[in-house]
Formats: structure tokens, sequence, C-alpha cells
């Protein structure tokens, strides 16, 4: 049945000009553009952690399999090129499911012109679990790393966040235009895509980059699922704060220099709004100014994955 | 935790000199030599199937994941660069058990020079899964693929076969060296790592490249664990039996044109021996020829894995 598998794939997915050897030898070779090169992540998804199997489609589940993983290489202004795919199906649940996961990654991948470039399909007796590799390449401007902020730049976002578990975390687009754009046409010294939480995002880029941030609650913006989700759950949560935790946003958080920051806000260079949120700070604080004027720290909170030891 | 976790990385795993972006950020970032193309690979491992946690170490289990992968470059005759790791750790476990795993690897991508470049590490409640991709380079002669195979080649292979799951599938080295040196030297026409078994892993070389085989059994390299696992379960599976269809031997089985096949043998330029088991041939034919010469039907049977639908 595997091979009746491999040549399915074969047939259902879309041939790519950068794959000299695609799907069914022992590798695949990738034939990159320019430089020499290349960007690589991965993410795994498992069930009943990023998605549970029997409530949503497999089809959005392996969108969202590659979705997350071009939303990193977006992280990094990087062109995405092609990923490979690893998935342990469920014995129960057989081929079929497999082939929805690729049916609902094919349509990202057109999108963003990647190829799927081969896989690595098993099965057990446990749950879904599915591994995209995504690679991509720069274009021509350096790799935006989360290392680069300086005090006095200002923290940016993209889109809104919060309130992602309504369905955002399924069907968000990764920013990958928005990044190469960003990257290309105007000076951004650090980036993160928002995948555990803005805070705790945010708070990444504090680290690598030595410094710390203060943002105005009152300037992030809030998507409509995070007022949503505040009024379903009535657990004293605010949609503010459900837009600083929650997590799987996928937009990116930026730190610019003021000028080009101003320059930004005012071209409205993107098809989703650019928001000024912050600044970095000298120093490791971490704080939150509320629509008082009064500061308190941040907590830098969000998902983590919580272990025994 | 993921924040130390990823931390201890930093500091366990050695730095190389193609990352210009290693771990720590949303993608690595990896420096390629010469020509700009490069062949990737992805192998899932999981708990139950591929090995058993608690019955041997989490090292092992480790240096497996990055193994498989790399004997998969092997089969390209590539050059292997970096890799990374996605594992979902079962949460009872915890983070020491992922700390086990990178170390499993770091001697065996120390020995092959490959950057171990990221990686995502999860939890859930369900066992074990880990999944590598590797990525490398070709070294000037184009990749070994499994389609060139002609009629009148020769069916070579490197290594003894058979009764790898006494502990060869754990402790097996990729054959690097030798598909890089023997692409280098000789005039090989298709090449597949031996993963799932010698009669099926053939059997893939034969539909690729259009044609068929007939293999001398009296000619297998037989591997002493075959002969004991024969001897052990007593289940009247002889040793042969179990060359041809047991799985996981990670050699070569190569397709080589009769004169550099007798070039090869001649001058075994390999660490292991390399032996001629029989023929490629016209048609479609896959067969076995006994010790007094009669040729009966092969079954291209071996490890697949096995769903209702």
């Amino acid at each position: 049945m595997e091979l009746q598998f491999v040549e399915w794939l074969r047939s259902n997915l879309p041939p790519h000009r950068c794959l000299r050897i695609g799907l069914g030898d022992d590798a695949a070779v990738l034939q990159l553009v320019g430089q020499a090169d290349c960007v690589v992540t991965v993410d795994m998804l498992s069930d009943g952690v990023d998605f549970h199997v029997g409530e949503v489609s497999a089809e959005r589940i392996g969108r969202k399999a590659l979705a997350v993983n071009l939303s990193d290489l977006a992280a990094m202004a990087a062109r995405p090129l092609a990923a490979v795919v690893a998935i342990t199906l469920p014995k129960a649940m057989g081929w079929e499911l497999g082939k929805s996961l690729y049916m609902g990654m094919r349509p990202l991948a057109e999108e963003f012109d990647v190829a799927i470039a081969g896989g690595d399909t098993n099965s057990w007796d446990h749950p879904l679990a599915i591994s995209v590799t995504a690679i991509g390449q720069m274009e021509g401007r350096p790799p935006l790393t989360r290392n680069g902020a300086r005090p006095g730049d200002v923290v940016m976002v993209t889109g809104r966040f919060g309130g992602s578990i309504l369905g955002h975390h399924f069907d968000f687009t990764p920013r990958i235009r928005e990044a190469i754009l960003l990257r290309r046409e105007f000076d951004v010294h650090a980036g993160i895509d928002c995948s555990d939480g803005l805070a705790i995002d945010l708070h990444r880029i504090c680290i690598e980059s030595g410094c710390g941030a203060e943002i105005k609650t009152t300037s992030i913006p809030v998507s409509d699922a995070a007022h949503e989700l505040s009024r379903r759950t009535g657990d004293s949560i605010s949609p503010i704060e459900h837009a600083l935790h929650d997590g799987e946003d996928f937009e990116l958080i930026l730190a610019v220099p003021p000028a080009e920051a101003a320059r930004i806000l005012e071209e409205q260079p993107l098809s989703v709004p650019v928001t000024e949120i912050g600044r970095f700070t000298e120093g490791r604080g971490f704080r939150q100014i509320d629509e008082s004027g009064r500061r308190s720290p941040l907590e830098p909170h969000g998902f983590t994955h919580q272990l025994g030891t």
C-alpha cells in the first residue's frame, strides 16, 4: 500500500521547477536559486495539542502543518521553496487521512509556490502526529533575526491578536509577502512570528537582543475573536489579555527604528494594518502601560509545553 | 522550560561552519557549498514501531533517528550537511528524554560532520515520536537515483543482511563514505538503501527503472545475526529468508554495469565487502535462483505499514 500511496502523491501533488528529483526516491533534490544559502525550519503538530482529529477536517490540519512552517520562514523574511512532510497515522484511520492532509496543504503550497518535495508516511496505534520541514531562501537581504532590536526601536505588529482558537489558527495566512516586502523596502532590525503569544514572543526578541520593552495595552490591535472569546467564556479574561497571551496569531512582531516606523505607519504598505504598540528599552524590563499611563510588569507567558522535569 | 531547553541545546550541540544561524531563531540558515542544489530527506520514527522506549536507551533511539536519514542521503550518494529535529515527548518522561535523544545524535553528527541546525520539541500524552530531516549536497556527480538500472546490470550490495532486529538497526553506520566513493570512482547506474528489506528495496529499483531482476540466493551475504535469529526463533525462517526480508540493514543495493562490477569486486575499495548477488533483467520478472539453479518468483515483501484503507 505504501507504493500506491507514493503513486497517489505523485499524481496529486503538482510538479515544481525547483524539484530536480521529487517524490519516490530516497531523498528529494532541490535546485536552489541565486546565492547558495538556505533557510530551514521544522514544526511537529499533534492530535489533542495542536488540533483535534474528528472536530476539524484533515485538510485544515494539513494546511496548518504547512502554514506554521511558512510562518517561521516569514519570521526570517525568507521566501519558501519546498517542504517535506513526515506523518504518523493512527492505524484505524488509514491512508485516506494521509491523503486528506496532503490535499489540505496543496492550495497553500500553490499560493506560495512551494514544492512538496517528499515525505515519509508511517502508522501506529496512537494519535496523528505530523511534522513539516520547510526550506526557503533569502531574497538578497540577510535573514531577519530575533537579536537585532535596539533600545528606542518601535515595537510594530501586523494584523490583530487574540482568540485564534476560534478558527484563525487553522486559516491564517503566513506573512511571507509582508515580511519580504518590509525587509526589502524598510530598515527592520528584528522580527519573530507570533506563535506562542504576543507577550512571550516579544519577550523572546528582548532576550535575544539583550533589551527590554514597554507596550501600551491600548495600542494592541485586538481581534474580533478575542472580544468574542472574552464574551463567551465569561472567565474574566479581557480581550486585551487574550491578545497578549493566546498565541497562534501568526502575525509578525518587529523591531523598527523610529524614522522607519513612522514611514511604515504613514505608507501602510501591506494588505494588513501595521501598528505601533510600544518601544524597546534599555535594560531587561518588560512592562505594559495601561490606559491611565500606569506601568506594570508584563508577564511573558503564553503557550509552552509543560513537562515534568 | 522550553527556553531552558533551547539554552541547553545551544550549550551541548557543537557549532558548525555551515550554520550562519543555528538554534534559537525561527529557522536555521545554512551556508551551502559549491553548486546551489540540496538533497533533502525526512523520516519519522515512533515508539512501539521503530524502537521501544524503556527497552533501549534514548541515546540509541536518537542516534537511529539521525542515522536512518543519513542512510537515505547515502542512497543518493550525497554528503550530509545538516539536520533538523522534531520531537513529541510523552509528558510523563520530560525534557531529560529530549536531551538524551540529542546526545545520542551528537557522536554520529560529529562523525559525519553534520550540523544539528535546529528543532522543535513538543509534548503530549502519547508515546515518543521523532522526525529528523537531513539536508545534504552532491559532490560534483549527479544524485544516485533508483531509476537508472538497465537490463544486464549487476545487482551489488554492501555488507551483510538479515537479523537487524538483534541490534544492527540501532548501531549501523550509514554508508555515506561508501556511496560517495563508489559514485566518484565507478560508473554506478542506480542505488537505494535497504531499509524495508533486500527483496522489497531491490524491487523498488526495478519498478523505478522499468526492469526485472534475478538474484542467486546462495550469493546473498547473510549476517551472523540472521543465522542467530533463525536458530533462536525456530520458526522455520531460514537465514537467507531473514536476509531477504527482514529490513533495516541500511546497506546499499546498487545497479552496476558488468565491467565496472568486475572492477569493484576485484578492487574491493570499501571498508565493507561488496558482493554480486544477481542481475537486472529485461521485462518485469522478479526471481530468485536457488542452489540447484532452479528459478522461482521472489516475493518483494518486507516491512511496510499496513493500514485499513
